[in-house]
């Protein structure tokens, strides 16, 4: 079954698409400026901004785990604290980066029923400690969708961000798949930003279809202020910038960064249908966008494994399935169909 | 004149050489392990350990100002020094980047006549301040070759790295273009490395050809303990691996990384040669690798521009004319010709 | 009712200690030198290694969050972790102090049952994540006496060390109140630190009488190396060193350190025996060193305030009462008179 | 000869001074507040505010480490860089202090002919790079009097600081010896400080007569924001802060700190005319605080070493004698005799 049977254990598994493809082969026709100064950079910037409707400052970082911490970290300093959910991935997978790039800010986790941040929660977390013994609350930041898989609608983003500005915090959003929640919200990047209230996002590339990459955008342009200075001193500057440039003008000029997660979206949807009804599988989360986390007995896990699937297990024991920008429908309807076998074999 | 004429600026003006470019091509064909669990960085790392000759660690990062950073930081705490060259790019083009991944290490500068360390002057500094109010020397970093392009020879090496074991400091090398150090001394990279005395060697990708990419290699795998984790939380560790990976198996595979460094530097000869008569024109440094650095009159280099051609003048007003590995005779003898005419125009 | 009725909010609203006085007064003699290069240095120390029966290494440090904050700092790397107890200090009231000095290494905080880290806690934290996206656990930390006041026994001390053993992580103790534990369990400081697992000890001198200063005290030699430069550079070196060591030799040589512990400890047990059967007011914790947290309703408290008494409450909701060295039995009298009156006043 | 050979080493060999020893002892009364909620610590902010004749933000840090790296910290971020003098005691003797506690921000040295910086110095150093490769100059820091005891006019700080504030930058005052520069000036607190342009003091105490401390006086209070936590996260919130505070009311209420400062000053200036016409022996310095810097051949230097007398040779290879607040004007009368018996034997 080779490679593609590990095709829904994550959406960085997939390649590079066409898209992005072709404007690093374009970019890569002759000499060109590094460190930013090239064509391709300004037009990557523009890009984003035409597509957000706002003069957002942009800048380009090489992965998400970098995006995010040097985003938090200019939004607060090493005495302030970061507000998060208990399953953000800038707490459960980032090896402490968000603490290493601000230099010791701690990261206030807060768990909700639906594992999204609610203005009760924030309000509650924000003015639990006031003493100068406890790092003081600084910045908010949403995972846009949750490690979950569900999507901030528009309002609960608004309610948010309300009571980050009463508070005197600011609001980022961690966007590694924020393709996806445009996708399933059907709504413009700008609405579900600074028109919403968000004062900084990371916009993942990786995940909808680049070999790397994640833009950080400022709404608040005081707030970039020498921002990429902080860049180059944290090792986040490319020097053939246009490489990591061309591939988001290759994403935004098409409009792939939304097909994408469409059908990323959408594959996951149809999976999630397809074993609705399947005795002893049980879905974990809402599906809004292109994971889908399962609950069902070891045993049924083991037999998917042996047929060489591969899935992560490390969210409440669950299985995660991973639908990425090239999710395949046939392949679906395979792992479908073993599921099925699964139930049958296990029925018998 | 378009690009071209910027094509001498940056030896990381350069775009991606066909051997990189086939690699990640090659690579982008369906699903893959992220984080380097993937086939193609195994490769990438097994590629390093028979050129080196020795089963070394082998590390990927996006670029040198973090492998350098890391690698430093790594050989030291936050109350040690780093003896350096007071010209070493750690030092003069980071932005603060080695003290920022260290957390404070101090980089003690050292002038030469030459622009290398020299095992004295290394002596001198490591020994000048003992007490607890001044960071302890730990490391010393040289550049290979270094900024002004000379190359250390081996016996030079040995030397450093004698003064280094007796002294109980870590000897580091920062080869952000390490491939024409080797093209230019005709030794072997382990003769170059490992054999002379170095501990931890950065091995950089960009201007050998890659789009980005630097590999950290460690001689003494205690060095090299969690070092993994370091990257991980540095913003260092790539979800899609192999993008990075796949480029050095390219690379090295084929010989590509010594081919076009040893271009580069028959660039960087055959262009001083062709000026050495020229009146009002000096070389500033012995040419070794892929750079030529020139004195001459600020209306020859205004003449120059104008022309279209560009250069930095950075390092002692001087112009500094960088070859890449892709470095076209044709555009070298139409800059010739440029500083001829200059020349004549200047005496006419 | 002046200052006397804030006597119980905090062992360090306390004073100086006569012994710890004398000493400084003593010290205060002519010039001596600087930076620990004195004779009251060397005599403290050795005072230290006296007591401890062992040659450990000694240093001084000004404060508690300090002396935790370095200590663990010394013990793992940014991208390492710690495991404490959900409330302890260093996670619960030192402003992110630990990820400051560590540049990052993230706590991870368990909750028991006792509010003290058991084998199996630590087991289970450590264990619980090994990949990279992860802080690896290196560290263990424990309060010992808790800071609701129990006391770790000798076996449990044991315990918890060998499976830090057996797991490869350092076994650190946060003794701001080191001198109650001793004093609760009449047993040696060796049998409770190095003779039971603990590598590093942080021993608070300020609520034990003196005007400021923790000892480190390294068990392991090899721990200790450049902790000097690391306690400079973070601030710690103090430059007339002799007036944060003479107090040391003072507390330490006189007996002074454990006396005044048992005194303080004396209080907190005849305070809890003297409301042990009042009505409305019911021990939160069991009383093993200095502390008495009390849950009563809120009525009370108000009159206890009313009445002049200080107090906090931020544990739980409950009243805590902490017990000085220099505890007042009268003092203590008329608090429970009061605490008696609120309760006759409420039954009426 | 005893430890009063060693008088003239540092002036922080010097004990507490009488008015700090009386305040300390009046604190020492009954139990308060602690971490800065105590009478002193108010009282001696306010006498902070009142000698320097505006409301000023005053902290309290354990000392002059701490207290500059703190400030300096505060004023920028860690991609930013500090211009000093190449003297400058964070540049020298802080074991990279100022690097640990800003996580990075580089210092810029200067040399000048007089040690001190100049307005042309600092253009010269804040406009050499701008690009974003070089951390980016935010803040200048003035030692006050500078190392080799020259202290910088009115004019001359008001030159620097119209500078700063031409050119962006925050201007911080290291006044480890603040109180030696008033008296050598003969000029008020407020116009040396915030009526001259500067934004942070750091105002030394224990040079100049306390155990130990430091006042960071902010005359800007946007500057000061959150300052407490920054101070508390690093280790330098004193729990029983008022043995910090007091010692400076002692200093400050009485006038003590400027009375032992030009004592110190006196003896400074006393030593220095009294070998002025010693054959052999060359002032190296202007004597304008308490520090005298002396050429002398190596054996004149090994001779008054086996009289016992104790000093340092650190800069420039000189012998350095400090006077302290207590220094004693028939010590100083034996060193100069042993100085002309040393010349005497020479010339026999």
């Amino acid at each position: 079954m080779s490679d593609d049977a590990q095709q829904f254990a994550s959406d960085n598994y997939s390649g590079i698409c066409p898209e992005a493809w072709a404007a690093m082969e374009e970019a890569n026709r002759g000499h060109a400026a590094a460190y930013g100064e090239d064509a391709w950079t300004i037009r990557a910037a523009d890009a984003f901004r035409s597509l957000f409707e706002t003069p957002c400052q942009v800048f380009f970082a090489f992965n998400g785990t970098a995006a995010n911490s040097l985003a938090l970290a200019s939004l607060c300093q090493s005495y302030h604290s970061v507000i998060c959910a208990e399953s953000a991935h800038v707490e459960t997978d980032e090896c402490g980066a968000p603490e290493f790039f601000s230099n010791g800010s701690k990261l206030l986790t807060v768990r909700t029923a639906s594992g999204k941040l609610t203005p009760e929660a924030i309000r509650a977390t924000a003015t639990n400690r006031t003493d100068i013994h406890f790092p003081k609350p600084r910045v908010v930041t949403i995972t846009q969708p949750t490690e979950t898989g569900q999507v901030y609608g528009l309002a609960e983003i608004r309610a948010v961000s309300a009571v980050c500005r009463e508070l005197g915090l600011s609001l980022h959003m961690d966007g590694a798949r924020f393709a996806n929640a445009c996708a399933s919200l059907g709504c413009s990047p700008a609405e579900m930003t600074w028109q919403a209230g968000i004062d900084v996002l990371c916009f993942g590339g990786t995940k909808n279809g680049m070999h790397a990459g994640e833009a950080v955008l400022f709404f608040d342009a005081g707030l970039a202020e020498d921002f990429g200075y902080r860049c180059k001193q944290a090792g986040q500057l490319a020097s053939k910038m246009r490489f990591l440039a061309a591939p988001w003008v290759g994403m935004l000029e098409t409009g792939a960064w939304l097909t994408h997660a469409r059908n990323a979206n959408a594959c996951a949807r149809g999976f999630a249908a397809a074993i609705a009804e399947l005795p002893g599988v049980e879905l974990m989360f809402p599906v809004e966008a292109n994971g889908v986390f399962l609950r069902m007995p070891p045993e049924r896990m083991e037999a998917l494994r042996e047929r060489g699937w591969r899935f992560y297990t490390f969210i409440g024991g669950g299985a995660r399935f991973m639908f990425a920008w090239d999710a395949d429908p046939a392949r679906i309807a395979a792992l479908v169909r073993d599921l099925r076998a699964g139930a049958h074999h296990r029925g018998a």
